[in-house]
């Protein structure tokens, strides 16, 4: 049950300083990325992710991450989305569920849609909403491009332009993300990119250092479900103990928490 | 890295008010628990949960968990401890890694240590430190105390108080939690349990409804892990959409959170 009363007055800052953000609807309308020509990769885009979890660490289960977060939460990853110049899904996560990556109208041109698959199995007629193909890239390997049925490269092609990249070394075929996200700087003009999951393309992001940003709603639910059926915002091979995160800030609303880490620690 | 700089001042309290913590080591050393005195299941003891994870919803990668957690944290676990007539794991915690349940002197006596299996694999021996047996109570089944062999059992005597509660119906052979809180009420004294996980142990006193509050502490790291090593703090079958938790407080040290909710709207 929501809570609407006195002790709910919107959106407020916990962290670093207290704030109560008057009349907003969504975290981050005056957020501040650090400057793209300070020092670090200057032809990667920044690139920061945006996840949603239950208090059990749940973003889907079953597949489908079906009604976590509210709408403030909503409003939120909208806020995010017209801050980058592109929004990445994995392809697992589009198999899982219609997704719509747009800003709804808040920035124009939309960021570019784009879905990373090594597999070329990218059901975009069915499940990406509000595409238009000059706004939606499919990265993949030359490897797939070849494998893949003439009939099933057309049907990708008539909805989103398909870039190629390297393949990463000994990783059995997936794509180089990080030669990728070179591609999207020096190709598509990508200086910002928002990345929403799943958990495979997190962890690439961010063992592979080019995450700088993470922020997570945790909303104040629990959702339980079976190890086997459940996604955290983060699978793959345990990472090393310095993958540590800083807390940038903390901001509350009806109990839900919008959290926001730098993840520079990790890419050292 | 540890931020020790002017910007860490200890321990602060977030929400809902803010507050600084001068020189406490620990967070909760003032928490007050609901009067047990209140309307409510009269005789089952107050039941808290209280379990520390990283960013990404890990309690533990490949049954440890290692080292999550801060020594802020730490010293919060055993002030928990403190409040609590009891501690309670699950078996499953307990053939993971070896463990202490005491609040190292904070309180005395030191709280029961409460170990709970279904089928008395539990290697107090080995894996339970600090124990006493007059301290120690390890609850489990009529028919896992028939099944057992009798040096087993003797060797589980030596070292604990057995308590036979029901069975839980169509479980299979659990253990009833409900009615086994209530004997660890009605013969031991038990006003106040913390329990300290696993995921299975928290799913059957969130799903049951005794648990009433839930401290987490996020730790400010990402862990990733496989899903199939990945523990979370509840896992078992999804809880139905009223499992919502209700912010008390929140609390922040050094980028780690130390958040306490109500879990009173998911025990109607």
């Amino acid at each position: 049950m929501r809570n609407t009363g006195p002790d709910s007055p919107g959106i407020t800052r916990l962290y670093p300083s207290f704030k109560v953000l008057e009349g907003k609807e969504a975290v981050y309308q005056d957020l501040e990325f650090p400057d793209p020509e300070e020092p670090g990769d200057r032809d990667l885009p920044f690139v920061y992710i945006n996840m949603v979890s239950s208090i059990d660490g749940k973003v889907a289960v079953s597949g489908k991450s079906g009604a976590i977060g509210s709408d403030v939460d909503r409003s939120t990853m909208r806020e995010l989305r017209s801050l980058s110049d592109a929004v990445m899904v994995g392809s697992g996560t589009l198999r899982a569920e219609k997704v719509s990556l747009t800003s709804e109208g808040r920035r124009r041109p939309e960021p570019l849609a784009i879905v990373v698959s090594s597999s070329l199995d990218v059901p975009l007629k069915e499940n990406l909403k509000d595409a238009e193909k000059d706004r939606t890239v499919v990265i993949t390997t030359e490897r797939s491009l070849k494998n893949s049925k003439p009939e099933d490269l057309d049907e990708i092609s008539s909805r989103a332009r398909v870039l190629a990249a390297p393949e990463k070394k000994s990783s059995g075929g997936t794509v180089d993300l990080r030669e990728a996200l070179g591609l999207l700087g020096s190709g598509y003009g990508v200086r910002r990119l928002l990345a929403e999951g799943g958990p495979g393309l997190n962890y690439e992001l961010i063992s592979s250092g080019v995450a700088r940003e993470l922020f997570l709603t945790l909303s104040p639910q629990i959702l339980a479900g079976e190890p086997e059926r459940s996604l955290n915002i983060v699978s793959g091979r345990l990472l090393e103990r310095d993958a540590r995160a800083r807390l940038i800030s903390l901001h509350q609303a009806d109990g839900e928490l919008f959290l926001r880490y730098s993840l520079a620690d990790s890419s050292g």
